[in-house]
Parts: structure tokens; C-alpha cells; sequence
């Protein structure tokens, strides 16, 4: 996606001339972005465009925002502002957190009980016909989607409409019932239906917090392990994702985890070596991901940052932890230039414990424009005394086209009338 | 305010049989209120209303709800909206937080350069048209405004319109020009004004957070004191408190003050023994505020709780810290059953740091609606296990009349379809 774009506008003359020139349409919609944001209102009340001469390019081909639409069910028009939101920041990946233990909202043409079993109610569901709506939705806005469906844990909610994907144990958080032939059938058809759905490239499989109690509870994973040589549950997980990204999916998609399967505890679990790494711990923390980015680009993984833009932990942080996360700067751990090229980009995310569609907007955003600046913009952009101005008229901006962004922290200025 | 009221409702008569018997019309209000919550939606999508025989009454009768408008201007649709949640959760007293140091949106008649220069923009202010608006919008819900114009400290906002009415000085709180005659004049015409909005019995005159350190830098405040023989900086402020409640005021009106004037580090300021106190010490602490209860019991005055109840300040709390909140009883304090009298009731209270006209509903609902019960209920009905079921139904009917009310903090019942 080459979004970068050069962009001059002479208000002086008459006729106003603006011109844009990019390479892809991508670009020219960055560029038509920018160009709006030199619209300002003139103090007669009326509208004025600022003159300039602009060559711009991300700094991050991946900036990414997140929501997990399982703990709680946001609706279609709530997404379409956000994606509309991220179109206004020059946000470009919509990381679709579809599923989790607590429910299944995605309709499955093949396996329909999944959601009608799974679902919090026959209203918590996306359609196909919604989903294909908001893919085309965002790509007008130069947005691709990546579904994520995580496994091999967080799939309680898979269980209830079909019991069999999931391995019997007595402990309240389930694993993917990886001994079984039928898993894979199912996995392989399932999967096909997600791809003819969302046509982007990369697939979210997940990966995180597999707690292998639920396996070493059942004997008949322990009979497939010794079957097939599996001396630990690592090497059962390790066996696990082969199994899934070699499914019909391996030739046309490339896949992203969370950071999970390569983590500190792991003894040197192999994911396929194209797979993207989203780092998230200790999450929502400004600092400590450092050493977990070194350790994983050691591996030679590609990387997205995400541990510190978890911005539905904290709300309304004090002056002093805002700025803390406005600081993040993602190429700050140690490490050798090379490596680092490794990071391409990061994601705020939403996760809906306490949050649903009645407040995910006024929640994620302005915090997620700021997430936004760090990841387009060049390095030296960091200006803590001169973010308030800045993203209050961003956050002007965007409240004048309908987005209920939220105050910003600790911020009493009441300059935008809107 | 007699809210009692009777309501036997016969749903297997035909027609459906319901009565109401009340005294008053604030009790007709509150049963009618009942009634709507005795319709509930059958399994055949259709409604129906439930038999009952119901004899109620509020356990305080102040059950108040404040906001703060100062830091952030608070729509009028946004405060309608508030009233109407008011309403549906039983609760009566709409105590309005009208200015503080940020800014002054409350548009006086006698003294236009206050909003005029005070306001944080021309749109942010409050007409005279719209509180008449807005006061008769409460009281057709049964709803009193009480307003706070807190003084002598929090006035920075009233020095841009009205410099002399602050006490000259070089820190940033200042304080009120207690030396001046003309602050008193001033103050008279004010309230006066104020009087004629505004008609309920009593106002709020704030009173917290008094740091003299303004006063002290002042030769003109130290003048004063040893003129009018006021050995201390508590005495000034006794005698201001004094000044003021004994303006035009005094007959016709009762005063509200926060816990300040009587505070632990008081020496014995005295207040006029009518106040009622409004306990807010710690601020958001579900436990600490009981020593605080009952030491001001013990001097005598009405009292109004409110540090447990800051709902602005922990948006999100983890499920044992809201169990604490839950479980808060406002006469757990130690003191006779004499002075547990001297407790009219309790406020919710919302403070807009970070919250604005954007968030402020899905912030303040549910979490309103849990305080609005243990003020109504009797003392025994606390339940923690059965309160997600209550809420979340709550939740549903005021979402269903248009209520923006956030999600239940780490609720994943998604059983409401609206």
C-alpha cells in the first residue's frame, strides 16, 4: 500500500489551486485527507484553505486499530464511525477481533449454530451481508480489514454451537480439540468460508494465553501426543499452528499472532518465519515492551507494537501517565537498525470488558489520534507542550463530522463550538 | 416532599385494573414510575404488565445527582437527558455545580461580562431561558434544582468578567475580595438575581478547598482583619460565611456548604446550625468518609453523603472495588440513632475534568442508577449477587427510552437488543 503523496495548495490564487500527485489511489486519499485538514475556519465565520506545499509518507506502512466485538457486540454504525474515524487520523488496518470465550457474533454461512448458539442474542450477529458491507466501507476509505479468530484458546464461545471443536476438560477456560481429525476438517472449512469473506492477505489467528491444563485434563490428547511425538505441550501447540496455517490457507495468506507462541516462557516454539508478531506485554505499559520487541526481532520476526496503545485500560490517565504513553516512541528498544526495520507499524486496541456501543467512540478516540500521529508521522514530531492544540482541533475536526470523540484527559479548553 | 405512594395493580382484570394512591403529585410521579417497570416484554415480543400491590416511600428524601459545568459546558439536550435518567431511577435533587475556576457558562442579567468574558466560548453558556427551561423540565419529573455558586474559593473564573470581586494576590486559587464592601454589594445583587432563577428553598454556597495563602499576601485583607478584630484566617472566613448567608438571602433560603468550613483542621468555625454539610472527604473512598460522618453529626448539622459517590473518578473499577462501592451503607458510621438522623440523604456526584457533553451519560449511567437504589431502598435490600441482573435490566429499560448508559463494568450480557 504506497500512501505516499505530495500535495500543494495556493490559496492566493484565483481560482484556488490545489493539486495532488500520487502513485496509487491510496495516496491521493492521504492527500485529500491532508487537504481537508488545511480547511479552517476563517474568524468572519466563514471557511478559509491554508496555502502549502506538502510531500508526505508514513512512517509505518501498518497502523492498525483493534476491536474485540466479542466480550460486547458493537453494532454496524458504531464500526462504520470508527472506520470513518480512522480515515480521519490516516489510520489503514482494521484489526476485527471477532471472536473470544464469550461470544460468537460472526455468522457462518457452513456452520450456522456457531452464532446462533454463540451469539449473546439473534441481534449480537454480523451478517455476511454486513460484513462485506463494512469491508467495502473501509476500503473506500483505503482501510483493510484483518479478521481475527483466535486459537487455540479463547474459543469457549465456539463450544456452544459446536461442542466437539473444543477439548473435554473440567477447567472454565477451554482449548481447540487438536486431537482430533475432525477439528482440522472443520478448521480447513471454516477458514475457506473466512477467507472467500474478507480478501485481505493476512488472517489473526491469535495465539495468546494457551493454558495447556485444559489438554493435560484429557487423556485422549495425551495418547495423540505420545502418538505423535510430541514430548511437551509446547511441541502440541507447535504442531497445533503447522497443522492450521498449512490448512488450504498457507499458499495465499500470510498470518499474524499475538506474541504468545514465541513468549519468554516458550523454549523455541517455530512459527511459520513470515508471520507477524503483535507484541502486547505487560500490556498497557508504556515502557516494559522494550525488551520483549529486542528479544522477538532477535528471532527474526516481523513485529507490530501494541502493549502500549491498549487504550481501554485506562481512560482518564493523570497528566503524568498520559504523558508517559505520548512518549512511546516504537523503535526506542535496543536493537541493530536491521532489526528494527522489522517493526512495521502497531495497533491501538480496544478490548470491551467495559465497553460496548455506547461508549467505544467517546472512549477510543481522541487517545487513538494520538496512537495515530506516532505511527504516520516522523520520529522528531513528539511535542508534548503542543499536543493539546493539536489534538483538540483534530478532535474539533472530527466532532464537526459527526464522531462523539470523547473530552480530552485533564483538557478544559472549550474552543471548538460543536 | 411526600413521595409515598400506593399501587395495586390487577393484570388478570379485564381491562387491566391499576391504581395509584398518593398525597402528593411528586408520589403519583414516582408510582407512575413503578408501573412503567412493572411492563415487561412477554416471550412473544409483545409486552405485558405484571401484578403488584405496592406500598413505597424513599428511605432519604435527598436523593441528588451533581454536575460539575464549569470544567466542561454540559449541553442542555445532554442535562435533559440527565433529568429524564434522574427521573426513572427515582432520584430528586438535581444539584447543579455552576461555575468553579475554569469557567463561568451562567449568563447573569445584572453582570453580563461574567459569562461574557468567563464563559470558555459564547456558546457555552446558559441563558436565562434555558435554566427556566431546564428547572421546569426537573420539576415535571419531580425533581428540585438546587444551584452552587461556590465561593469563597474555585471563583478564578468570576475574576475575567469581575476583577474586583477577587482578592488581589500573585498565586494561581484565588480567593474572594473579603475586604471589600463592594464585594458584598455585588454578591447581594448577584444572589438576588439568582434568587428570582432559581426557586428551590436552598442553594449551595461550596465552601471547600479554602487555602488562605491569597488572602495572606493581601495588606488590604490583613487591614481588615485587624480592623474588624479577626485573629485568624478561619475567623475571616467565619465571618464571611456569615456576611453571606445573612445577605437579602437569609430569610427565604437555606444554604448547602461542602465539609471544608467544618472541617478536621477547623478550630470551630461555625455555620448557621440550618446548613445542611455535604461530606466528600476522601473523595471517592468507599470506606474513610465514616469518621468524617460522624464527627460532623456530632456538631449538629444536616448532612448529605457524597465521597463514596464520585462516579467520575473510577470509570472502569475492577469487580471487588465496585463490590465495595456497591456495598456502601450511608449510616454504617459510628454515632447514636439520634444524630444518624441528621443524614437527609446522599449525592452522586460528577466532576468534568474529563468528562463532557460527548461521555458524560454513558459515564454516569449505570453507575448512578446503583447509588439511586441504596437511597431509595430500604437498608436491606443490598445484594451483589442478583444486582447484575436488576442493572443490566435497568440498564435495558432507560437504553430503550433513549438513555445513552454505558456498559455494566465487566459485564459481557449482551441480553438487552437496543
Amino acid at each position: 500500500m504506497d500512501e505516499s503523496y505530495e500535495l500543494e495548495v495556493n490559496s492566493a490564487a484565483m481560482p484556488l489551486r490545489a493539486q495532488i500527485r500520487s502513485a496509487t489511489e491510496w495516496g491521493a486519499l492521504r492527500g485529500l485527507e491532508t487537504f481537508s485538514q488545511l480547511v479552517v475556519s476563517a474568524s468572519t465565520g466563514r471557511f478559509t484553505v491554508k496555502s502549502a506545499k506538502i510531500k508526505d509518507s508514513p512512517r509505518f506502512p501498518h497502523r492498525g486499530f483493534m476491536i474485540d466485538t466479542s466480550r460486547h457486540f458493537i453494532t454496524v454504525p458504531v464500526l462504520k464511525a470508527t472506520l470513518d474515524a480512522m480515515s480521519y487520523n490516516k489510520l489503514n488496518v482494521f484489526h476485527w477481533h471477532v471472536t473470544d470465550n464469550e461470544y460468537f457474533p460472526y455468522e457462518s454461512a457452513k456452520f450456522p449454530s456457531l452464532s446462533q448458539q454463540g451469539a449473546a442474542n439473534s441481534a449480537s450477529v454480523y451478517r455476511r451481508a454486513d460484513i462485506l458491507d463494512l469491508i467495502n466501507y473501509a476500503s473506500l476509505r483505503g482501510i483493510r480489514v484483518i479478521p481475527e479468530f483466535g486459537t487455540p484458546a479463547h474459543m469457549n464461545s465456539w463450544g456452544k454451537g459446536k461442542p466437539e471443536v473444543l477439548t473435554q476438560c473440567q477447567i472454565a477456560d477451554k482449548l481447540v480439540n487438536v486431537a482430533s481429525g475432525l477439528t482440522y476438517q472443520f478448521l480447513n472449512d471454516f477458514f475457506q468460508e473466512v477467507k472467500t469473506t474478507f480478501p485481505d492477505k493476512y488472517l489473526h489467528f491469535g495465539g495468546d494465553e494457551v493454558n495447556p491444563t485444559c489438554w493435560m485434563e484429557n487423556d485422549v490428547v495425551s495418547q495423540f501426543m505420545e502418538d505423535n511425538n510430541l514430548g511437551d505441550y509446547e511441541k502440541l501447540e507447535e504442531y497445533y499452528y503447522q497443522k492450521l496455517t498449512a490448512l488450504a490457507l498457507n499458499k495465499s495468506r500470510s498470518f499474524i499472532f499475538w506474541e504468545d507462541p514465541v513468549g519468554e516462557d516458550k523454549n523455541g516454539l517455530k512459527l511459520d518465519p513470515a508471520a507477524i508478531i503483535q507484541v502486547w506485554k505487560p500490556m498497557a505499559d508504556p515502557v516494559q515492551w522494550k525488551p520483549n520487541m529486542a528479544r522477538i526481532a532477535n528471532q527474526g520476526y516481523r513485529m507490530l507494537l501494541s502493549s502500549p496503545w491498549y487504550i481501554s485500560h485506562y481512560p482518564f490517565p493523570s497528566n503524568s501517565v498520559l504523558q508517559q504513553y505520548y512518549d512511546v516512541e516504537p523503535l526506542s528498544f535496543t536493537s541493530s537498525a536491521d532489526l528494527k526495520n522489522l517493526v512495521t507499524g502497531g495497533e491501538a486496541a480496544v478490548w470491551t470488558e467495559n465497553i460496548d456501543s455506547t461508549n467505544i467512540t467517546s472512549i477510543a478516540w481522541p487517545a487513538t489520534a494520538r496512537r495515530a500521529e506516532r505511527r504516520w508521522s516522523p520520529e522528531w514530531i513528539v511535542n508534548w507542550n503542543t499536543r493539546k492544540e493539536r489534538f483538540q482541533e483534530q478532535r474539533c475536526r472530527l466532532r464537526l463530522r459527526g464522531i462523539n470523540v470523547g473530552s480530552i484527559s485533564g483538557s478544559f479548553d472549550n474552543t471548538c463550538v460543536c
